[in-house]
């Protein structure tokens, strides 16, 4: 259910769900309040006053005269109702008002994302047959598994035999057949590629069309996750994640390539892998209470080291140049021969890589898009440390992938952080007092900053003047939160006191320039590989974000850094985790599966490793937003504000 | 080299290799000469005169002034010329001159096996492939596989994507492009149905194309027998065979599917095949140095008790009423999956079977002799403890099976042994003194009775009126060699001191008994199955033997029994070992190899174990030839004579 709050006195009106935390909203509307704890109700700075409608609150740290009149902790109040809400003008030197930057609401809705991903059946690769088989006689004694072909042939066309292709099937044939007086149930599984037929994978006593569900799963270098769905109603009915038990050999893909290349390296990553999709399996399958064998299907995308060590192939030539993958459609895997605690019917199949770091889980997400199948020129990236970008429609594709650095995941950040609880997310700075607005995952006490919190910081110090567009500090501004540090100039976004680790939690210059160097690695990406189709970004319908990371960039300040292109905000789609929607759809609409096979033959991959034009895009792009104004026409016009 | 030999007096003219056995020739050319000792020299009996032509003779045995008038002993004389020879006729009582039956040759002439067999290319079902790659640049760094593919599509169709399915081929795959500078030899294998299209199997750094080689089995109760063909030359190039590890757990297909239903019976009965197959394969290796690494694929074929042994398939149900094996088509194994000591990549085929009782042996037997391309109608037989028997042609084909009993193998005959060294092969009786002329195999003192030799003995007894058409003794022939034994009347074919045992080898009215049911039961299987599609033995255009058994039958002497149809002779063929001679054309030519879908697809099964009409041709069948004397022309009138 959604409300709508009107923040007063600047009139921003912002929808939420009921429920939503007052701070998070007002921070993701861009309405400023007072916030140093980062949540936590310990500051007690972030006093609002509800004019209208109902918020469930907490009186902690707020006089009984404030509550009395009407005031509240927005961070510890969620929405009720349709909602009011004044903020209180600071006390300022000055006396001015705030400056209010109303923003573009970072949600796109659900009819936008429909549109993209399109509709599916529910209609899976595996289905289930139910067969009431005549017991032989001496007039009729063919083979048992002849018996249930011509079951098989009374209710669907005539397949090419034998389909059936693993001889356990045909050695618990005969006894599950006589068990159940010739009544079973057969799990079919339906050809990968339109027109294939389908193969028998496993039998069953009696009628158990009823259970039949697929696993979709998600292998990220750091998390894994995994979505059971009911392969019978389409419905998402569990889901389960955890880190990669790969990640302490190595965080990143390259640490784990070296791991792999140590004695017994590579099947001890590949162990850690699948014992971490066996313990999604069993909490998921503890969580519905079905049984691991009832799962009939997987469908798994990750990139191509992920997909190499799950599949225990040597990664080695990902990492030499030139970047050379040793497979990049993977064959249909029995998930068991792999270890993973699977019925031995089950196949797992892994979506298709496009280059040594344009992997299975991009294939996933443009084939979740639906980009191959529109006419509209889409930009489809997922930012991270390897940022992957794909142009293109239904007639051609070109992708890309370029190292921009460990910034976005926190890394070669004084105080950057992974996106968990304590972490800045969200982020504004009062032009006035300088002061921070600072909201966390999870309302605590900050411990850090992680990607998009550090997209705010540097974005809204930049409009504010506290850094210019070389990312220097203003050393002319007089405020206790702008200081020369062991490391050069430095904003402290939370004073000790104030953060969970006890010390001053600051962004420096150094990781300013970090972020720089990463956003301008992507957007000199965007620009290689629209020059190498003869685009530019005018012609660009969609800009698609993947990854959890898109979810929560806040497009305007993101754009301000030149990390997006400054182009139409309405043209801006996020797709949330758009690998593991791949997964999903693929799990329960065979159609939609076999158009994958599209996806994968459109693309084609555009090495940015030793391109020179890369490298001098790169170098125009360490700015901010870039030394190339008339790019970004409309950050132009609010820095010139 | 062929040689003609006539034998005077009786102007019988043979055809027979150089080298060939002198008393063999005449025994099979019909022509009675005196041999107590089987062929050992020692009865010294076999005297003959070489009036024209050379032999190469022993001396044993024979007075200096016979072997200077150019008498010499027939089993102790192999042909080096062309031949004239006198037969000394021998001193009877009467002083008649003896009967001569001209006999038909046995030997069906090489040109008519063709007419069957037909012709086959050499190109088979898996293939080796040269390529000599691009290395991976910065513009060009797809991966492995996919560089692969590219190379493959230069110079054959488009494959369906991707073709291949192991991951270990995948994991070679780098290695061995880089170890080779990207110069390999990929091992492909072909569809088993038309239209489909090819799998990598396995790949080799460098051209390894000469090397190519694919193994044909014939998986038999008692024996198997393994062919290695040059899959590159189409030619055999070694063979090599051997009991069936299995006999140790009995004798006959029923006795071990009674012992594969002991606890871990199946497991063993698995373990000791494949342990055979093992060896065969060893020994072929050893003979022509090769590794058993280069064996690309393996065809084999077997009854559809073997067939489910070698796959680890429950046989119990093909015991029991209505006879129902678990599948019938059996899927494209992996070889060492099965434990045998093959190339993980290398397939096993293994011939589909029909029925309980009409085994893939039988299909590749119908499969090799085209039976099914073409419109004549051919009666398919296989005589043995199981008979098989096939009606049909192009359009259509019904088979059977039915239990003859262990005769023709020996069993159930007081004397009876397997056709190995010492067994009476072929026998012919003087029609005045009744003494036999014995010839073993081996040419030793004989130790027993083989099949063909039972054939052979109550063939020329019946015709020397020694028993009647009920296989009874006439009583009233004074001859010590007739005479009344423990277990009723009898024939002594060896006294003790011509017999390799010692002790008087006889026939008896009980043995002759076990014959005719053996006999009365295949007679009657043909009767049922031409009745089921409404012929007769007149619509026959051709009766095809196989198994090794068919090529050692005395045509003539097994129609007087009433063993084989009383037809035109020409149209008897054999084809020996058939399901040896079917994987083998499959293993060269992928197009004959796909034929055998069709083989498969026309024959039905009529079982015959309940079913009154065959119990009544059954019942009439028990006398020799018949009762029915019209469906046996040709033994009437000579029985008249």
């Amino acid at each position: 259910m959604k409300h709508t709050i009107e923040f007063l006195p600047d009139n921003i009106t912002v929808s939420v769900d009921k429920g939503e935390n007052l701070l998070s909203a007002a921070a993701a509307a861009g309405v400023y309040i007072h916030a140093y704890c980062g949540g936590d109700g310990v500051c007690g700075k972030c006093k609002v006053k509800i004019d209208q409608g109902d918020v469930r609150s907490d009186k902690a740290n707020l006089k009984q005269e404030d509550w009395k009149e009407g005031f509240r902790l927005a961070c510890l109040s969620s929405v009720e109702s349709d909602l009011v809400v004044s903020i209180p003008e600071m006390t300022t030197k000055s006396g001015k008002a705030l400056k209010r930057k109303p923003k573009t609401t970072r949600t796109i809705s659900a009819r936008s994302l429909d549109t993209l991903i399109g509709t599916w059946k529910t209609d899976p690769p595996v289905s289930k047959l139910y067969l009431e088989l005549n017991p032989p006689t001496m007039d009729d004694n063919v083979s048992d598994m002849l018996r249930v072909m011509r079951g098989i042939k009374q209710v669907m066309p005539d397949p090419r035999e034998p389909p059936y292709d693993h001889p356990e099937l045909i050695k618990i044939l005969p006894r599950a057949l006589r068990e159940s007086d010739w009544k079973i149930t057969l799990l079919l599984l339906r050809g990968k590629y339109k027109g294939e037929s389908f193969r028998i994978i496993d039998v069953e006593s009696g009628n158990t069309t009823s259970r039949l569900y697929g696993l979709a799963i998600d292998i990220g270098t750091t998390t894994c996750s995994g979505v059971l769905v009911d392969l019978n109603t389409g419905k998402i009915i569990a889901e389960a994640s955890g880190y990669n038990g790969q990640i302490s050999y190595g965080e990143d893909v390259i640490s784990r390539i070296i791991y792999a290349n140590r004695p017994g390296g590579l099947k001890a990553l590949q162990g850690k892998v699948v014992n971490t999709i066996n313990t999604i399996i069993e909490d998921i399958c503890r969580e519905v209470i079905i049984s691991p064998a009832d799962i009939s299907y997987i469908m798994a995308a990750g990139n191509t080291v992920m997909s190499h060590l799950l599949l225990g192939l040597d990664p080695k030539y990902i990492r030499e140049a030139p970047y050379v993958p040793s497979v990049s459609q993977f064959p249909l895997t029995k998930a068991a021969d792999l270890g993973i605690h699977a019925h031995p019917s089950v196949r797992l199949f892994l979506y298709p890589c496009i280059a040594s770091y344009v992997g299975g889980d991009i294939v996933a997400g443009v084939h979740a898009c639906q980009m191959a199948k529109s006419e509209k020129i889409s930009l489809f990236i997922d930012i991270g440390t390897n940022g992957e970008i794909v142009v293109g429609n239904q007639d051609w594709m070109v992708c890309a992938a370029c190292s921009a650095g460990p910034a976005f995941e926190g890394g070669g950040i004084q105080y950057g952080m992974r996106a968990s609880t304590g972490a800045i997310e969200n982020f504004q700075i009062h032009p006035e007092t300088y002061d921070p607005m600072i909201v966390t995952i999870g309302r605590i006490k900050p411990s850090g900053i992680c990607g998009s919190g550090l997209i705010s910081i540097v974005s809204e110090l930049l409009e504010a003047a506290v850094i210019d567009q070389q990312g220097k500090f203003n050393q002319s501004i007089d405020h206790p939160r702008i200081r020369e540090g062991r490391d050069g100039w430095e904003y402290v976004l939370a004073w000790g006191q104030d953060s969970l680790i006890g010390e001053d939690i600051v962004i420096t210059e150094v990781d300013i320039d970090n972020l720089m160097r990463a956003k301008g690695a992507m957007y000199a990406g965007y620009q290689t590989l629209l020059d190498s189709v003869g685009l530019t970004f005018a012609d660009l319908d969609r800009v698609i974000m993947a990854g959890n990371f898109g979810a929560y960039i806040d497009l305007e300040k993101a754009i301000c850094i030149g990390l997006l292109p400054d182009v139409d905000r309405d043209k801006f789609y996020y797709l949330g985790n758009a690998s593991m929607l791949g997964c999903q759809i693929s799990l329960s609409d065979v159609t939609r599966f076999r158009d994958r096979v599209k996806v994968r033959q459109l693309i084609t991959n555009l090495e940015l490793a030793e391109n020179n034009e890369f490298m001098s895009y790169y170098m125009a792009s360490l700015f901010l937003p870039h030394t190339d104004m008339s790019l970004f026409p409309s950050v132009e016009k609010k820095l010139a504000e």
